[in-house]
Parts: structure tokens; sequence; C-alpha cells
């Protein structure tokens, strides 16, 4: 088990930053780096390496020819100065747990039923290209390979050549597979607080995601009288004071409401603004507080634009509705955190997570283990050493059951 | 004259935006390419070109070895997506002016005591390197030529490096001047509502420009409750409404607030922003107003520090007072224009230009021609040919005079 705490440092290393986390953004060198470090470690343990067209990274272990996959896994990318576990943790701990269940198979201790494939889905934070969950996205169906691999980011360079440069942009078919399973730094304070060593993840949290843009008229800011003005960069401010009252509205912790990213045309220190876009994120756990939030968001963009100095436009929106994850999975789950004597609760995510797509296309298990503080998408974001390796602990216990056993579809009451 | 609008038609190719503007930032491709084009125009009109360590370009008219000169120009740069009048109308007008005042010289209609320079000064803008008025910060003693030479744009390029890149990193020393001119599109619309042909400027609006910066933490927007974000954006959408209300304390027209740029780190659509840096500008023709606001300033930064969620720092801060130009150049404008049969009306800058650098090294004369609408800084500003016009033939006739008798020091009363 150490040897997973020693590679975990030694993974951390690519794309450090000098506050402690990483930056590994989708298909940059430093993801590229990561991968290439990973893939070797995958080749020494015995996978067999493949990457999709899309750039998803696999290592299957193969005892049943023509057999179903368990699948296993996370996500290597992450946000501008992230933390160093966020997804990283998933990945290696896939890969650590698939070793460990190999080494029993290879004993005799359990008969597989099914092969097992560690996986690093591309682009699971849809920073550098939008939208999030990218690869699992197509791996899914849900994506269509052709439009992602168009997609650019910022600078306009394609998701393509994005992948090429880093040599990652494959062609091999991804594994067929039967289950999947995923466990990620909670990103909340619940398991820490209540001093539980294992989240066991029951649904998500409903998001709608929004892409506003705010137009007035370009000006000189020293000699155009207020009266002569369209600033659209004051109607974005007054649209990120009201999606924080959105949040507000409603009780404590029902309701999170966001605004991250905000850019500015031309951007200039004596040019009133003439474009402002900003990407606007709402979750609840309840779909019909998410509906009421939805509500007043569009209330305040139409008082906004009532004030007649902006035009505000929701150029696109998307919703993720809450599901549950499948009863099955739970069940199994929570018996083999009672075998092993670690403590569970059941839990939804408010975060999004690969395995958010996965379960809509076979039974899947989602698993946290405690953040410190809650912190997450920043460089101090932390889970003590134990609670690793009782979160690798527990994913291997999942493994060995799902190779032997799979998981059929149970559905969750939601 | 019709020469002039073909040599201005000719010249606003260079940058030409869709939008009917241009876009020439300072030692862009597309201002080196409109200087180049100038250049030429002086040479061919017998003008004899110079480069100084800054990037500001003079072409000279010398009838009397050494002599001092009369200087007249303004700049060719200009902010992403202008108009095509701001800046260049000035120096091509100052061009065509000193030949017709040559062509005088040279007819024996008129004896000159002084040389005539016509100059484009280096970044005058101020978007792509900040601060503005650099070239003739640099002239007038105000900047170090060392220090602006340095300064680096959001890319890391140097201005050493751009003015280079574009052929006008110079060494040549300036010429000794005694006497500056400059004609401008007005920026406002108190000449076309009147229907005033020349504003004559008797002094520049007091501004306090401040770099502000806004301190949170970097949180996931999904995850992380309300109660626990310090969300750096939240900051300062509240310090622009802010802003805006500043403005809104005094009577309409006294006070303009903006705050045209702003960055957020790390602008990710799923990460709350840790660190946004805002530029604000505050303007007044009262110096007391300007106190005023700056104290409701500081006021509503302390009060939006107090909610708890953020640090506000303001991590500069700049005061241009408000300044007369000298009462013997307003009455030279006046006497011309009266010559000339054209209406005129003193009034002040709001917005910056190079004469307010000027003026505080040598007698200087501002001229303002109308501007439609008042619109500037955006594609869509314009000025009437017949205006452009009236206004060369006004700059021509205080260029004849200021040659002749030059202009000794004479303050306004301000």
């Amino acid at each position: 088990m150490s040897d997973f705490l020693a590679d975990f440092d030694a993974m951390s290393r690519f794309g450090a930053t000098e506050g402690g986390g990483v930056e590994r953004q989708a298909a940059s060198a430093a993801d590229g780096q990561t991968r290439d470090w990973f893939r070797i470690w995958l080749t020494e343990n015995g996978f067999n390496c493949r990457v999709d067209a899309v750039g998803n990274l696999f290592g299957s272990l193969e005892w049943i020819e023509g057999a179903s996959h368990i699948l296993v896994g996370s996500h290597l990318d992450s946000q501008p100065k992230a933390g160093r576990f966020d997804g990283a943790f998933g990945v290696l701990a896939g890969a650590h747990a698939a070793a460990a269940v190999a080494e029993r198979v290879a004993a005799g201790s359990i008969t597989p039923s099914f092969n097992l494939t560690v996986v690093d889905w591309f682009n699971e934070e849809g920073c550098r290209f939008s939208p999030s969950l990218m690869g699992s996205g197509v791996f899914t169906g849900k994506f269509a390979a052709g439009e992602v691999l168009d997609t650019v980011d910022s600078d306009g360079r394609t998701v393509r050549g994005a992948l090429s440069d880093i040599g990652y942009l494959g062609s091999d078919e991804p594994p067929e597979c039967s289950a999947y399973a995923e466990i990620h730094i909670e990103q909340g304070r619940v398991l820490e607080e209540k001093g539980i060593s294992i989240g066991v993840v029951t649904a998500n949290w409903a998001v709608r995601k929004y892409l506003v843009r705010v137009r007035g008229e370009q000006a000189h800011t020293g000699a155009t009288l207020i009266e002569d003005r369209r600033d659209a960069l004051l109607g974005a401010a007054q649209m990120i004071v009201a999606v924080r009252e959105v949040a507000s509205a409603f009780p404590a912790g029902a309701v999170l409401t966001s605004i991250g990213r905000l850019t500015v045309q031309p951007n200039s220190p004596v040019v009133v603004a003439s474009d402002v876009v900003m990407s606007v994120d709402i979750r609840s756990s309840e779909e019909a507080a998410l509906d009421k939030a939805h509500e007043l968001f569009l209330q305040a963009k139409a008082d906004i634009e009532a004030l007649g100095e902006v035009s505000v436009d929701i150029e696109s929106g998307s919703l993720r509705p809450s599901t549950s994850y499948d009863l099955a999975g739970i069940e199994l789950s929570e018996s083999v955190a009672g075998g092993l004597g670690l403590s569970a609760r059941r839990m939804l995510t408010r975060a999004g997570h690969d395995s958010i797509n996965l379960k809509d296309l076979v039974p899947t298990v989602m698993l946290f283990v405690p953040s410190v503080g809650g912190i997450s998408h920043a460089e101090n974001e932390y889970t003590k050493p134990e609670d690793l390796l009782a979160g690798l602990n527990m994913l291997t216990g999942v493994l060995e059951r799902l190779v032997v056993e799979g998981l059929s579809s149970e559905q969750e009451q939601s």
C-alpha cells in the first residue's frame, strides 16, 4: 500500500505548481507527461494500453478472451492551479486496486468472470476545452467524436491538434464494458466533519449551465457621458451580483450559484466594454429548487435589461438532471465497507464526475474519500494519506466483487 | 484640401476593421504599417524624418539652422476596434497644415522665426502598454525612457521588442521645441449640438486612475458551499456596481466613472475566481468633486471588504490634475478662427491627450472638431468631411501664426 503513496507523489510532480498543487489542463504538456508516466506504470504492471479517438487512455487486464470489462478510473487532467487529488487519485487508485485484484486472480484466490480495465478519461474538467466530461461523454454516446475533435480552446487550437501534440490522438477501439467504478475526493466537508471514511454516492445534484452574453456599446471611459453609456461590464456585474442573490433566496446549502469565467471585449482601461461573455452555473439537489432558481435567474436577466443600458442573451443552456446510481452498487459498496471495517455514508455529489455519464450506460459505483475543509479546484486541496489508503482498500474490495459477480442494474429509489 | 481627405482615406486602410474602424494598438503590425505610410508621405513632401528612443516619429521642416521648432501632431495608435479619427486625424492634419505653411514660406508670403515639426507620439492610448501618453511622457521628462522600454504587454512582450519588430526603435535626438499645437475630434457632443466648428480647449478634466485587485480563494463552483466561498469575481462585480454609483451621486455630467479592463484568475467555468484585477477611471472638471468621488470610492471599497468575503487592494493610483492651457494660445486660436470665419467655443477636455503632457513643457494650443454623437473609442466614431477640412484650415492658420510669432507663456485663469 505504501507503494501507492510513493507512486502518487511521483505522479504529482508533473505539472506541479509552486503553491503545492498541479496544473494539467486537458492535452497540455503537463497532462501529456502525467499520461506518459501513467502509461509506463500500466505497461510495467502488465496492463495492455489502448488510446481511443478522443484521447481516453485504457489499461486492460484480460483474463477471459472476449469477456466484457469492468471499468475503473477517473481523470488525470486538472483545472488551472488545481489540487493534486481531484481525478488523479481515482485514476491511480483504480490502477493499484486493479493490480491488487490481478495478484489475487494470479494466486487463484478469486476467479474472475470479467476482464478489468483502468481508464483515464480525457478532459473531465472542461476548462481548456468545453464542455466538461468530454471523453466519457463520447464513450457513452452523448457526444460525437468528430464534434469533440473540432472543439477549440481560447487560442483556436483544436482538441485534435492538442491531442496530437501530446501523442494521445489514438485510433484504438475502447473496451466493451458492463460496469464502472470510480473513487474521488468528496470536494465537500461532510465526511470530514462526521468522521466517516467512505462516501457512497446515491445520486448527483441537478445542474443548469448557461453561457450568457451581455451587449453594450464600445465608448470612451473618459469622454462619454454616463447617460450615453451602454456599459456591458456594468451589466455583467449586475448579473454576477444577481446570480449570487439567487442562491441567497434559498435555505443555506439548497442551491449553489456561480460565475467563474468572464471575458470582456475590448478590455482596455479607457474603453467602455461592448461585450461580456460569462459562464453561469446553478446547482441543487432538488429539481424543483433548480427550476425555481432558473426562474429567478431569468427574472434577474429581465430586470437588468429593463434598466435600459444593456441586452442580456442566454446563448446556450444545459440541464444535467439529478439521476440515481444503481442501488445494487450502493448495497455492494456498503457490504464491502462493512467487511473491511470502514465507516460509510450515503451521500449526493454536487460536483460532476465521469461516473455521471457512465451510470447512464452501465451499472456504476461512485465512492468518495474525505476532503480536508472541502477545499477543491484549489492548490491547497488535501486528503490525508490514511484516507487515501482507506479509499484504495475500499476500491480494491469493490473491484474484487465486480470482476467476480459483475453488477446487475437495480435502480435506486430517488 | 481634397488631397487631405484622399490621404486620410488611404491611411485609414491600415488596420481597417470590418466595422468601419481601425485597430492599431501601439507597436502592432498595423501601427507599423500606418507609420511606414506616413513616413513615406513626410519624406515625399520634403520633411526630414527622425525616430527617437521610444518610437516617437518626427518629420521636420528646417528653414532656420539651429532654431527651435514649433511642434504639431497627435498619435497614430488606436484602441482595439477603434474609430479612424481619434489621433490619426490630428497627425495627418498636422502634416498637411505644415506642408501648407511650407508652401507659403517658399512663396515668401510669410517669414518663419521657428522651424516646424510634425510628430506621431508613440502609444497615446495605453491599451496594449500602460500607462497612456507614453511617448509624449518621455519627451516631456515625465517618464524615463528605460522604464518605458521595459514595460510589457499582457503577453510579456516589451515596448523595446515591439518597437524593434515594427522598425521604430530609434536613436535620433528629438527636436528642441518652443510651442506645441494639436487638433483632435471632440469625443463629446457639445460642438455638434451647438453647431460650432472649433473647440478651443482651456483645461483638462482632473482624472484619478486606480489599479484594483480583489482577492478571494479558488474553489469548486459546483461543490463549494456558498458560506465557504471567497469569490473574487463577486467582489469585483460589487466594486463595478459601486463605481457607477459614485458617478450617480453627483449631478449629471459632473463626474464620470468607469471600469473598462478586468482580468479574472483562473477564469474557468467551474472554478470560483481567486483574483480579479480591474482598471478604475474617475474624472471630473472640478478637483473638489474628484476628491469627493475618491472618498466615495474608498468608502465603497471598505463597505465591500466589510462584507467579509473578499479583500480589495488599490495596487496603484494616479492623479492627473486639472491644469490650464496657455491663455495666449487660446486667444491666438480665437483670433485665427475669427479671421477664417469659423465659429469657436472655449471648452474643457474630458479625455487625455498628448497636449496635456506638452503644455507642462511649452505653451500649447489644443483644438477640437465636432464628433457625431460624441461617439469615440468605437468603430462608428465619425466626424464629417467638412468639419475635418475646417479643422485643417484652422490648424494651418494657427501654425502660420506660431512659426512667425511663436507663443509666449501666459497662464489661463483657472
